[in-house]
């Protein structure tokens, strides 16, 4: 059996070479197929045109174990991609009688005419096998190659596309033999630029390294990334977490999660752990606190007061009011205002001892900016919270 | 000189194909190359590899008019772009004296020691024009073709790309002669299902005309989008406003926005123009509302308050209070709860006259769902605002 062990990602419809679409499949399944030890090769969006699909399903199978493709198997005369791959394989689709009576079926629970168009959504060609999409009218198809390589068609929408992958694609290519045993951490840093990081890996960053240590400045974090490979998972996973210790040692007190959380889970996960509820007020920043924090937070949050430019006179009086009137453990207060061509950021965090803490971040505002403010004082919160300690990463 | 009518964008970038970063550069110049008339054939990402991103730009300059890559123009030996174009094109790459000065004095302005290796960034090869990066270290290159083709390259942070798109590429694409002319125009949908919509608009739909009309089903809307040529600019957004106006009067009442405007945007515009402020407050959406409105609203926002699950007993005196309190011109009030199954969603709106509306909603909740409800709320603001009314649309 040919090892799965290079992949190329497919995402058809014109919607996307016309920009009116972001693709999010490709960079899913890329992280997806990563994760699982495979190498991506290329990811590319292609228009509804049966022949530069078919052309560009050809040269992936000459280059990559695994195609994905993601898209056009709608019943439209725009759905190419069955077409498509038929072409590229040489072979016919016809009606398949199974898919035929499932399909025929969910119209009449739905209560809806079945038009002969929708056919096409039941077809097949020898060589696939039908994917159950339990979410939608279009299953996917899973085609093996001769030579061991394997095409996976799967429908656009995530919330179809996402649950035939996890339910059916991955552990039918897992039990085919997928990708490397490997194994991936990731650091996330605040109060630390990117070269500095680089300064003290020194040389974890080199290139062709096992495990390959890199960095990626992002907007919420500095992130380092760990990916080693075994001759199992076990060893993957051991090398993996001994690199990610040696990098936590480089960068201690600057590591504010370990795996993909979002400042907002972080803050959830202290304040569960302390018992607290937290009450947020905030000006100038148009609700940038409590679009980054309200929906993780859950009822962790007391609640959240959005106030206009220039309606909060006193942060520290603020978060102690916020604390005292939600009645609950932590009060924080987040004004932003400009000064002299900076943008003066003002955090005051009451309960557990009062505390006040001024950033000064040389822009002048603008979503970007007021973002930027936002993550500034959850940064301040989480540190406050214990979550920047060593043993405070879940 | 030869017509600039196809383009292929190519993405470089490991962080890309593993699925670390999620590529929005792509999908952005899609638009904006559409925008101008130009056909986009394809878009990859690519991981940093010398050989694949040759051999994908040589593919590239065989098919289309107009090659731009983003990424890879940084000063690490993963930055790799400026030598693939230099071997796709058979030129080879040295220090440009005028480019070394500018960038030797960039970083003595910073008070950064110029390392060798950032030399890199100084490279030109013979036929390429170097293209001005207000915003970082990386130079981009205008590469002229004998042929008539061009290459762009272009560094990959969005917020030096974009600005050298639109001061230096653009302008001198278009002073080249770039794509049909050709105009877009975009209708968002309200309160109307894509299937009814197909339905209304039948034959306009047709695949192959010109105007092209086209549905997409989108989080918070369904949109139309026309687009049309013409032998001149004029002629093109003749045709297209003509069309756009037989679409509307088939929909009439679900027409939100025309243009690419966000609930909040048009909230807003309502508000200034009949000069009003606005007052929310919500429970059981973990702060969706404060999310989709809190940031375009800016000041016409007097004050916006998230409570917690449960935290909202009667939706009618709650945007009353919301109006009085805050001293503003309307209220509104949103409850998202369970009921049976289903989220109900209640909105009440204080303020020219009073008024509840009750949407049930066939889900359970998730950010999706207090996403959906939020959606639901806006869309009653926004219909009591007169924004759903022909004359409404900016």
């Amino acid at each position: 059996v040919r090892p799965l062990l290079t992949a190329e990602l497919l995402s058809v419809g014109s919607e996307l070479t016309v920009g009116e679409t972001r693709d999010t499949n490709a960079g899913d399944l890329a992280r997806r197929l990563t994760a699982a030890g495979v190498e991506v090769l290329r990811m590319t969006a292609l228009p509804d045109d049966l022949a530069v699909v078919t052309q560009a399903l050809s040269e992936g199978l000459a280059r990559a174990d695994l195609l994905v493709s993601t898209g056009g198997l709608g019943p439209t005369p725009d759905d190419l991609t069955r077409e498509s791959i038929a072409a590229a394989v040489g072979e016919r689709p016809g009606v398949d009688p199974g898919l035929e009576r499932w399909l025929r079926g969910l119209f009449e629970r739905r209560g809806a005419t079945f038009a002969d168009t929708n056919l096409k959504q039941a077809w097949r060609i020898p060589s696939a096998t039908a994917i159950p999409n339990d979410h939608g009218t279009a299953p996917g198809w899973w085609v093996d190659r001769p030579d061991g390589r394997v095409v996976v068609a799967l429908p656009g929408p995530p919330r179809e596309m996402v649950p035939m992958w996890d339910g059916f694609v991955l552990p039918r290519l897992e039990a085919r033999g997928l990708g490397r045993p490997s194994a991936v951490r990731l650091l996330r840093l605040t109060g630390i630029g990117e070269s500095l990081v680089a300064e003290r890996l020194g040389p974890l960053l080199d290139r062709d390294a096992d495990p390959l240590v890199a960095t990626y400045a992002r907007a919420d974090a500095v992130d380092v990334r760990i990916a080693a490979t075994g001759i199992d998972a076990a060893e993957a996973e051991a090398r993996a977490a001994e690199m990610a210790g040696r990098v936590a040692a480089r960068l201690e007190g600057h590591v504010w999660a370990t795996g993909p959380a979002s400042w907002g889970e972080r803050i959830a996960q202290r304040l569960a752990a302390r018992g607290e509820r937290l009450a947020l007020v905030e000006a100038g920043t148009r609700g940038a606190l409590a679009t980054l924090l309200a929906e993780p937070l859950g009822d962790r949050l007391a609640w959240s007061l959005v106030l206009p430019d220039g309606g909060l006179e006193s942060p520290v009086d603020a978060a102690e009011a916020a604390r005292a009137d939600a009645g609950c453990d932590v009060g924080l207060a987040l004004r932003v205002r400009p000064r002299r061509g900076d943008t003066v950021v003002t955090v005051a965090i009451a309960g557990a001892g009062p505390r006040r803490a001024e950033r000064r971040l040389a822009f002048l505002g603008g979503p970007q900016g007021r973002g930027r403010a936002a993550l500034a004082a959850a940064a301040i919160l989480l540190e406050r919270l214990g979550g920047l300690e060593a043993d405070a990463a879940p």
